[in-house]
């Protein structure tokens, strides 16, 4: 089952009230009436619908998404009775889905190695208040990031890594992690290949920059590369990690026009600023609860 | 009334059957459960929501928009049925709202002056499949677009024009749209101003292409002022045209960026390109049913 | 030696006359003097020179080169003596170079195979008067062609084409290559691989339009292949043909953005559309001999 | 004279020597012979010419301008009789021109009010070494910008500001940048209008950033007005500040795409990117000396 569109909600505590908006995403074979269905439903629990977006890979007997944002006064109270109900719909409609209530942000780490420029872009969003949520940990391979995090009040740890000491380095990472309670882990130019071991523990929970539009230079010194095969656009992409090296889901990608003079250096520059806005609306999007993955491609609800 | 999202949709005769995508634009006050009236409604009447869109200016007391694509049979007895027992529920929410049948293709008229690459663009795409209309007849002040027009097999009309016989002019076009039962006429650099009495014939039905991106460069020869005023970007716009000069519901924008270099011969031939496919995108998201004019703005639910 | 800038210039016949402007392009060993040596050479034979554009790939011990427009009375006696005197001062520094007088149209020869969407932006740009070239002949395994190159006055040959008979085609396509006089031969979406023996015949005088952004989606079905990975970008690619498929110099890209909603089908159409401005774009570089090849790679002076 | 490209050029302290690239700028009416003069004259000062780009307004008695990068080893007796040797060939075409040596960083001023976004990227940009200038003082009405610009250790002027006070401000920021030695203002969204005394002591010294792609959304509140306009592009443009308000010679415009969900608080977040993006190109062209202003447009060297 996907892990992002599953069966289970976030939970809500006791007593806890919100009354922004909530996302209902929901999966499930296609077949006529389900939007009708859907919508009665939340009509019928005094949720006023203020976005809606859908897409079905056939209507004939393809597979069916949503998401509805919707206004509802949330009661802890209201939010059981209401998950209970709907519990019988998905399960009349072989729905997998799940609730995103606003009171509860999602709490990140962000990976990175000496490359600063898309932690920056991060907390600077972050600040400005377009990424909502709360980013935990800040994790590093090196010691660079350390003052930035410390400035910014969010804890810092330098974990030296390497292909030989890989095993104890996710170890430790892992547990971080789970110390943490972390909901996502953002690598912003975070230079080790993770273990399918560690991958395994976050499934469509780690989202990636890659400094190249893939498919084109999968893997390392792609701005060397695109050099080399002398290329009139650079670019990046964002997707979600999985075992496959830049082979994940792909989120958000973007280009830049390039010419013969400009060098690798040059290209750097330029693609980090491709970079750092790319990684930014792929982290956005997820926070805002717009992705959902299925198979080895998103859809995003913009 | 929005003559674009109206109450009277286009007829369908006796006996004719349509089994693709209908239409459905519906534009009223928001209130909670209109999604679910709309979706029920379809459902019990065997239609399948294939796409769907919305938008409001303001859940609490504003306005409601929706766009909803459903497969369904459309014997002219299901439709007349499903009309009236629509009708009930407009009147119930204070909808204004039209259906689209497929198998009405829209019959449109393009107007051209001397520079053809719009007409060129339009009859490409439309004999690509990209634009689903007929192309009703072209109408010019000029003689040039005659070998084009005769090589479609499209009508021409050569109608000389100029200030002064203004009145005399719009009569003879008013009668041809009228004669060959015009839905949308097409501006594709016609470079004649349109009177008031014009423009209130064809509400909302007539597209025009502007070579500027407006507000900048309202009026004439925004080449040469764009050229004086050395901007880096040049730009195009369609637009729905009203009684005010380039001040309609903008439907459609985009720009190329230009340097120092270019002579205003430049920035036409660099203009024309954008002219062209800003327009071909305007007229093909007009006959989609994607465009709703509100006020002097258009939603266009892509 | 490379074959675009080298040390033989096209013919002009005894007394023409050309007035417009003459483009020099020279490739030589950077060292210091060499603007001072062109620009003297050029002044003292009363050439004006226009528009310069220079680029090394290191000041110390790289290669230089440089495209001089100019402006110069061209008569064939004035011509024979300005290259006799330009023979020594390119031995003097190891120039190769080449002189495009305007008077020398090149002469093109356009192959197609079923999807006539480059070959009709080519045909439009080149009646604009935005290709200065002849297009002499349009080959294509199809029919599909026939009307429009007869309709433009241009020869056309059906040639039938598949693996098997591979070497009897390129035969008799090499033969009209010579009786038409070919410079240029422009690959508008023609679906069948060149052997090396073809390739040799034309070196960087065979662009080639790719449908995918390179080196992304190399060989077949690229549209298909970026469908399957997601990719939330499809591109275009013209480069010189090499005997390595789709490794060839890249001369311009481009790209689209596109989202989960599109099938093979829309992304065909919008990739269609980037195909024909990036092929366009490409052959006027070319023609306007503002194209360097150097390796594998293209220096484009815009 | 135009005071970028004007007969005096920055001093150069005795017995200092700077090693890496001299950018020459020179404006004079056009004639045959200037680049053979320019590039021989360089030669034989042992200068080597790394980049040059030249644009002419006619070759027939139009004005040439010419921005050549070259390296030279430059003590300050060879620069003193570099100069005394090209005073010569300035009077004897008229030229007026500029050397500038790099090893003199241009000195700036930052205006700044409450939106610090752009002040964040200039900032950012410059800690990369990708503006290389110094950053003397930033100077606001407003007390946000304090703790960024003490974390950098640059002096902060509070200076509050109004409408009825612009005279002593004025007076007081006049002073600041005497004191401070500045060559370069940049009003990064400063939004107080400056008076012409003010402007006339900074003729092409100040970039400002405005928030809409000009001439459209002329004066306040673009963004607004944007929206009640309903276009579906939003731009930014930098130029330099003369006494017609949002009239000065543009030197960058960008734009991005908006559609009818963006209320204004999206346009502006929307917006501050482009804003952010477009003033660090401008600033970065100004201090490489790639921008020569010619009546009221900008010439750009790319």
């Amino acid at each position: 089952m996907n892990s992002i569109v599953q069966s289970q909600s976030q939970p809500i505590k006791e007593g806890q009230t919100t009354r922004t908006t909530t996302h209902l995403l929901v999966k499930c074979p296609d077949q006529p009436g389900i939007v009708s269905k859907l919508s009665t439903f939340l009509f019928e629990h005094n949720a006023n619908i203020v976005e809606s977006s859908q897409y079905s890979t056939d209507p004939e007997g393809g597979i069916f998404f949503i998401r509805i944002a919707y206004n509802c006064e949330n009661s802890a109270e209201k939010i059981k009775q209401m998950e209970k109900d709907f519990a019988e719909i998905a399960q009349q409609y072989n729905m997998t889905y799940r609730f995103h209530y606003p009171s509860i942000r999602q709490r990140s780490a962000i990976f990175v190695s000496s490359d600063l420029n898309c932690l920056m872009e991060l907390l600077w969003e972050w600040q400005n208040g377009d990424l909502q949520m709360d980013i935990a940990v800040i994790i590093s391979n090196y010691e660079f990031a350390r003052p930035i995090a410390e400035a910014h009040g969010i804890p810092f740890y330098y974990i030296p890594a390497n292909k030989d000491i890989r095993l104890q380095v996710e170890a430790k990472q892992i547990k971080l992690m789970h110390e943490y309670n972390i909901d996502l882990l953002i690598l912003a130019r975070y230079m080790q290949i993770l273990t399918p071991n560690f991958v395994s523990h976050f499934e469509n929970q780690i989202i990636n920059i890659h400094h190249s539009f893939l498919p084109a230079f999968i893997g390392a010194d792609p701005y060397s590369r695109a050099h080399q095969r002398g290329v009139k656009l650079i670019g990046a992409t964002s997707h979600y990690v999985t075992n496959e090296l830049d082979e994940g889901p792909i989120i958000e990608q973007d280009v830049e026009r390039v010419d013969h003079r400009d060098d690798i250096s040059t290209l750097k520059k330029i693609g980090g600023k491709i970079e750092r806005r790319v990684l930014a609306r792929a982290v956005r999007w997820h926070l805002e609860n717009r992705i959902i993955v299925e198979g080895n491609k998103t859809i995003v609800f913009q």
